[in-house]
């Protein structure tokens, strides 16, 4: 390690730590802790690795270790690099403080300690070593005290603290290093002296560690628990643990010495101020982490100013970051009191000070940190806000434009910060689930070619390809075919999908994501039963304790889907089942009716449960809805308890009212609407008939997410205008039947093997087992009307794959965006997407779309065409 | 349930089974046993739920069960969907034998078995049932001695079997039907006669499941496992233990019928053909999993015709998966050798027969499967393939162009498809890492604006905003910071970033990804010690062995890196440590070097370890490599045992050559080459050159991932045309000792907080802490010649931010494509992209970049501004 390498240079050289993080004091220490802590921080020096780790290359947890063996060299060197620090803190503010402590520090002083520490831990050759490491407590070879004593200690720690079973030895040296200090009688050694480290003792370091101002069970992860700790100590396998226990090793030291050198002047040089020295640079905790055990300790927080409220004498400040709130407060007589009234809200500031507990009556149950407050002596401005466009505090409603102009402000408000950290965590779920049932994800490219789908591509330019242009992707489709053909068997994706469409209340004009997934060898029952624990787990995760349809989800065909729903995308939360009562009205006494139905009309029947005795005002306000969305009217019959009224019922034979009654599933009390008109518009206005009276009854089931798949679409469909036969969804499912059922079936009756999934009445994701014989492509597309010359055109690719061999497969796509909403009852999906473009497609935040310079173009080989300005035409 | 629906036809209806699956000659059984299967099978039901299972609401495992209660209108019901089935069946070709199945069928009999089975299992009130569902063992109430045995036999199965132990009573009924049916004396009920269900049975139960051919212990996900299994009885938990169990429950009662029914004609109506009908469309078993222990049991495999081998009689086919291969053989005289022996290599086929042992000599150790093979029963052709362009077994080498004109074959070839199964779990390691370290995963926009990052944006012309693009972005970099000042803390993305440059083996022109992070109220050790385990434990787990630097990394200075090896990208493998021998060259007898010494040039030495004896051929081909490489020469010194020889030695004195040997820790034996230079490029040159003789001497070390960090990078340099001071790498860092270095010190001598990490001299990444303070940005600007308003015009948007709170943060990018490169052992990036482009930016096999009709170019309001054709220069 090159002389001018000090080992705290790249703690200050980082900020991390305003004084050298070796301060001497505690070498100098007393007498009886030369070694503890001599050994205890000799390991601090990162470079040189100098304090080698115990162990073998191939321990079970792979941390990779060498003989602890620290020499007297070791010494030299710390008061060497101590000269340096403070020859380079000279120029800083605390050369005269350094320089008082170099005096004090007798060379003779440190190298003693280390040989000390030398003799106790240096081993012999590794053979010994390694007969010992097996046998836990090697009681009959008195050769190696420590080290057996480290073994006998590791394994009961492992009892006492299942989480700390693969606890390192090296850390288990530290506690035998206090153990030592204890001078306990060498003749304890040879029988496990170190019985006497009790759970109890493991217990204070536990509480040490907290008192330490390291642990707090609430930490997200193990970088704010371990920050402060030293990278040298850091092992790749449970560092939380090593760092609760080793900071808990400290404060046994801290204990002790209170007890062998009573009084020790801590505040000048000790334990308190290598306690702050120890602090990381920004925090000790989060501002959602401190609970009422942490009071007394000193902590530091950082984070931005959330709320500020004058007290006369005492400033309240509450300090936000991403993991909650603290209070902090600080007396105006505070010598830092005007560095923290001058922060406006938002302004992003470090306090430091002590935990303390509030008054009964000032304890706020709402915040996990209710019970504390941070009494501040130390701030520092990290960033000062200007005058807040828009408030971050409080619940203020801002336009659109104005929270996408400012969203980084706008993502710092509770809901909408809640609410990306919602979308993020079902996204890993799904991730996790998928993987769990086999699936393997792969990424499939940005840039391709422009692709069949129906929507528009967003076209890219090609430099070196004069007048060629890239796609993006509408969705993975033929790349995920493409990867059942290679042989991956289960793909899955979160897929970013680009439509050049008009931006919707529930569509962004960006990018929006898909759970894209494909099998091979599978029927359509197997890809519902790989996607539905899926689905049905994440709603279940992430419901809030919303009920959520169990697996397998009913399954509702087409055909029964458009009777009784009026819609392919069934809301199951709605009871009404919707009958069709064409027979009772042929040939009846309602002419309007029965005149439709000889020319080819069905009726439909859509109940309304208890409504019979609904006002006349209540009939007549759904008859202009009904106008205003196109109809006629909407007829209706009262089944009151005096038999059935209104102007249909007048008009029918009482058997065929009775008909109607049986067929709708309706008793006394109820009313019913119809539908007349030829079958799919019927259905589908009776489908919207359904959700008005659902929502106007309030009949919808609450707190429930409702599953279903709708299956058996039919493959063909006669085009209204040309008569002819035309694919009714997607072209590229396998037809139920196949090649048999496309030579000898009626097109019509030919159901496809393609499915939706549908939750609440929102179409999550549509799918098909494909069609991946292309002797079956050609037959299904020249029944729609396409030359194999047509197919061969457009979907050359996919088709020229199939000729080498295709595995049957099939798949679908569930939006994640949409996933996210329904969980995040949330209609609008940009409250759900991070960075999203206005309905304009406009980003405010960057500034997209912008004007490119000419040379940039021209580099692309295109021009811009601006249209033509429309002549003004002139007033009058 | 809707009369026209029959339990079982979404099964025929999904074409996985060919025959009826409740085959009423299970319901017929024998006397003995008709509530055993009467009630297995009456749970089979899907559609209407009849065989409602046991449990209340909110159940451990939360699946939701209503009483077990099928009633003897179950055994009507069965009848009448059997006829029905019989009826549809009858277009198809098993007409006769349905008819004859229900002449057989009395309808006394079903009636009977279902009325003894609702009697037994009819269960009273719920408060009752929910009385004993707590008690395991409700020995003091013979009143439900079924769920009371069921109890019991639950928490001995929890006992045996760790894994199943949380069952679901309703499969345990099935077992104690089975016991029920041995006509245990009732007397045995009262008192848990369920004991006599030892270990053993429950052993037969799991051997049975084994047998029934459904269970492979190698199966990858419980879909394969269960695909046969009727979805009714999927439980949301742990479905994998219910199917084995359960499947071995029917096994049970398969041998149970021997032994009580022997003889029982299996072959015409019974459990054999029960069997298959159980059996999965396309496959029971995957083509890596079968085992010797599988030797006897009816399989289905479905797969590629990987290789045909003829051996006169018999044809070898060995049938490929995604998950292994399995030898399959037919005997010329089977009925199915002609379809078998059409396949050509790579059609898909769809195989079922007779696992049998191979014969000893036989046996291929080399694959999982090579215990066994497939005697071949049945054959269906999924897909056939043509001619194949290029083979898929074997391999043969072919050009780049045509391994991606058929991508979807060349990723079936074995290392092809190994090497994106490698890149596709190392994702998902990094993914799980970074969670695991308390990152959260967004997704930032994709179309977003031009940034100022130094490649090429790829440009997206805007449909709504006339002359107005968007951009691909380069990288995350802005989003991720806005995410920092928005409070995120802690972001992670495998993120895709498009730079429209040149391809290179270790680049592609679509997009690359990275393992972008970004990090809040951080110093530089905290992002390397977040990010360090992620590394090293990535490159343990797919590094097959191979050592990897523990972390943490050490940090090597941007001084200390030039010097020492000759590039800010240091491979540690090289032993060869460069050392700067300026000062013994300066005023020597050399003068060739002493005259640029003078004018301010240095000299680096190089050592070649051990060369000294190579022969002179060896120092002239290197001599002439470094002419090819743009330098004069390459001098040198060979350390022989008699002493210094070569051109450079004999004009030094020897103390200069001895200060040389010390400087550069040469000893007799070695050599030394030297670059002499202005520092930078002698620096550069002497990296070559080290690299040149580390690879000549093969001294890098093997099997070893070698980490470091390059930090300490300089603030600004010197233009050396304009003599001015620039930015010397990333302008948007923090600069070491912040405002205060910038006002105070000289430029050239700051440092700023910007970082490499590097693997075996690969850049994997730089990264920086960010100057996140407007104030500093300025001013940083300002030295680097650039005034307030540039900086406002072209970073306007961050730094916009930045005046609202912007928390000090800090992050890097690894490349994901650079490390499953360094995984894989593989130069070319092409070999680890699923869908490459090639190195003239074409996707080869989509056709991409391609002509686009005009109408949509006039949509997005641009033309093609083709490039004139340059005017021929007539020859002569």
């Amino acid at each position: 390690m090159a002389a001018t390498d000090t080992p705290w240079r790249p703690f200050r050289q980082a900020g991390a730590l305003r004084r050298p993080m070796i301060d001497p004091a505690f070498v100098q220490g007393h007498p009886a802790y030369p070694d503890a802590f001599a050994q205890f921080f000799a390991g601090h020096g990162r470079y040189g690795h100098f304090a080698e780790r115990v162990g073998n290359r191939n321990s079970r947890n792979g941390w990779r270790r060498r003989a602890l063996a620290p020499g007297p060299a070791v010494g030299a060197e710390i008061v060497a690099r101590h000269h340096e620090a403070a020859a380079q803190a000279g120029q800083g503010g605390d050369a005269a403080r350094h320089q008082h402590r170099v005096d004090r520090l007798g060379q003779h002083h440190v190298r003693a300690a280390f040989e000390q520490v030398g003799r106790h831990f240096r081993l012999r050759g590794r053979s010994e070593h390694d007969r010992h490491r097996k046998g836990i407590v090697g009681a009959d070879s008195p050769a190696h005290p420590p080290h057996q004593i480290a073994r006998l200690l590791h394994a009961e720690i492992r009892v006492h603290h299942q989480k700390v079973d693969h606890f390192r030895p090296e850390v288990v040296f530290g506690i035998v290093a206090v153990v030592k200090a204890q001078q306990i009688p060498a003749s304890q050694h040879a029988k496990g002296a170190g019985d006497d480290i009790t759970a109890a003792e493991v217990e204070i370091a536990q509480q040490g560690a907290h008192t330490w101002g390291v642990v707090g069970h609430g930490l997200p992860s193990w970088q704010e628990r371990t920050t402060f700790w030293p990278p040298a100590f850091r092992s790749p396998s449970d560092r939380s643990a090593t760092s609760e226990f080793v900071a808990g090793l400290v404060n046994i030291g801290l204990s002790r010495l209170d007890k062998i050198w009573p009084g020790m002047p801590s505040s000048r040089f000790g334990f308190k101020r290598a306690y702050e020295g120890f602090m990381h640079v920004y925090r000790s905790h989060t501002c959602g982490q401190l609970k009422a055990a942490d009071a007394g300790i000193q902590a530091r927080l950082s984070g931005w100013v959330h709320r500020k409220r004058d007290h006369g004498n005492l400033l309240f400040v509450d300090l936000r970051d991403h993991y909650g709130i603290t209070q902090c407060v600080i007396d105006v007589s505070s010598p830092v009191f005007a560095a923290l009234d001058k922060a406006r809200p938002e302004s992003v500031i470090t306090v430091t000070g002590k935990v303390v507990k509030r008054s009964a009556e000032t304890i706020n149950p709402r915040l996990p940190t209710g019970e504390i407050e941070l009494q501040v002596a130390e701030v520092e401005i990290q960033s000062i806000a200007d005058v807040l466009p828009i408030q971050v505090a409080g619940d203020q409603e801002y336009p659109e434009d104005m929270r996408l102009r400012y969203r980084f402000l706008d993502l710092r408000r509770e809901d909408v910060h809640a609410n990306m950290m919602l979308r993020s965590r079902v996204i890993a779920y799904l991730r996790q689930a998928m993987i769990g049932q086999g699936f393997t994800e792969f990424q499939t490219p940005i840039l391709t070619a422009s692709s069949p789908e129906g929507a528009r591509d967003y076209l890219v330019p090609s430099r070196i390809h004069p007048g060629k242009f890239y796609a993006l992707p509408q969705a993975p489709q033929q790349f995920k075919q493409l990867l059942m053909v290679a042989g991956f068997d289960k793909y899955f994706q979160i897929a970013p999908c680009f439509r050049d469409e008009a931006g919707r209340a529930d569509r962004s004009p960006g990018e929006f994501y898909q759970l894209d997934f494909e099998m091979s060898y599978v029927t359509q029952d197997d890809v519902f039963a790989a996607i539905e624990p899926v689905l049905e787990g994440v709603f279940k995760e992430f419901g809030k304790g919303r009920a959520v349809t169990p697996a397998p989800f009913p399954r509702i065909t087409y055909a029964d889907s458009m009777l009784k729903y009026g819609s392919d995308k069934p809301d199951l939360r709605n009871p009404i089942i919707i009958a069709d009562v064409t027979e009772p009205f042929r040939g009846s006494g309602f002419g309007l009716f029965a005149k439709l139905v000889d020319k080819g009309a069905v009726v439909r029947a859509i109940p309304a449960p208890g409504a019979a005795g609904q006002p006349r005002s209540w009939f007549d306000k759904l008859n202009d809805w009904a106008r205003e969305n196109g109809a006629g009217g909407l007829g209706y019959i009262q089944f009151a308890a005096d038999g059935p009224k209104g102007p249909i019922a007048k008009n029918l034979e009482p058997a065929r009212v009775e008909a109607i009654k049986a067929a709708a599933n309706l008793k006394d009390g109820d009313a019913v609407f119809f539908a007349c008109d030829k079958a799919l518009p019927a259905a589908k206005f009776a489908g919207l008939v359904r959700t008005k009276i659902g929502n106007e009854l309030d009949l919808l089931e609450k707190d429930v997410f409702k599953f279903c798949w709708t299956v058996d679409f039919p493959m063909y469909e006669i085009n209204e205008e040309t008569g002819l036969v035309e694919f009714s969804h997607n072209p590229f499912s396998m037809p139920q039947g196949g090649m048999d059922a496309l030579l000898n079936q009626d097109p019509l009756t030919i159901n496809a093997y393609q499915y939706d999934i549908v939750c609440n009445g929102v179409e999550l994701s549509s799918g098909a087992i494909r069609n991946h014989r292309p002797d079956i492509m050609y037959k299904a597309f020249e029944i729609a009307g396409y030359s194999a010359a047509h197919v061969e055109e457009h979907f050359g690719g996919m088709l020229n794959a199939f000729k080498f061999g295709a595995p049957p497969h099939g798949g679908s796509a569930p939006g994640v965006d949409r996933i996210v909403m329904l969980l995040a009852d949330q209609p609008n999906i940009r409250e759900i997407i991070l960075f999203p473009m206005n309905q304009q497609a406009q980003d405010l935040l960057m500034q997209a779309p912008a004007e490119i310079a000419m040379e940039r173009l021209r580099e692309l080989h295109i021009k811009v065409d601006l249209p033509k300005p429309k002549k003004e035409v002139k007033e009058g």
